[in-house]
């Protein structure tokens, strides 16, 4: 499965529980996921969405969010 | 024009800054919004949403938040 990463403008526990819990609300669709608050960094593990629809679903957050890569 | 005003879980200026951008997405719809960081207040302005639509708004960028009222 890949792991999809990307670059988040999180500030604070604040910024990163959001995340947190834009991703859970994903339910089932993302598999696994990491939220690293110190190195800006969201890791998210899925096999029914795309890149880009993990990068709208960050978007939504209003986080400026850039795709890094997959592993 | 109903003046909607939600409390909002914003802890930092990412928090606040990530409401105000999902806030300035919505163009023409509201005419006019305010994001009171220390206070943990929104207000919005908007003819064309209703309170439950900025609700749901809001509620993209994963920070708890509550309707208050309208004025």
């Amino acid at each position: 499965m890949p792991k999809f990463e990307y670059e988040v403008e999180m500030t604070c526990g604040g910024c990163s529980g959001a995340v947190t819990r834009v991703l859970n609300k994903q339910g089932d669709k993302v598999s696994n996921f990491e939220v690293k608050l110190e190195e800006k960094k969201v890791f998210v593990e899925s096999d029914t969405l795309s890149k880009d629809d993990i990068l709208a679903i960050l978007n939504k957050t209003g986080k400026a969010t850039i795709y890094v890569g997959s592993t």
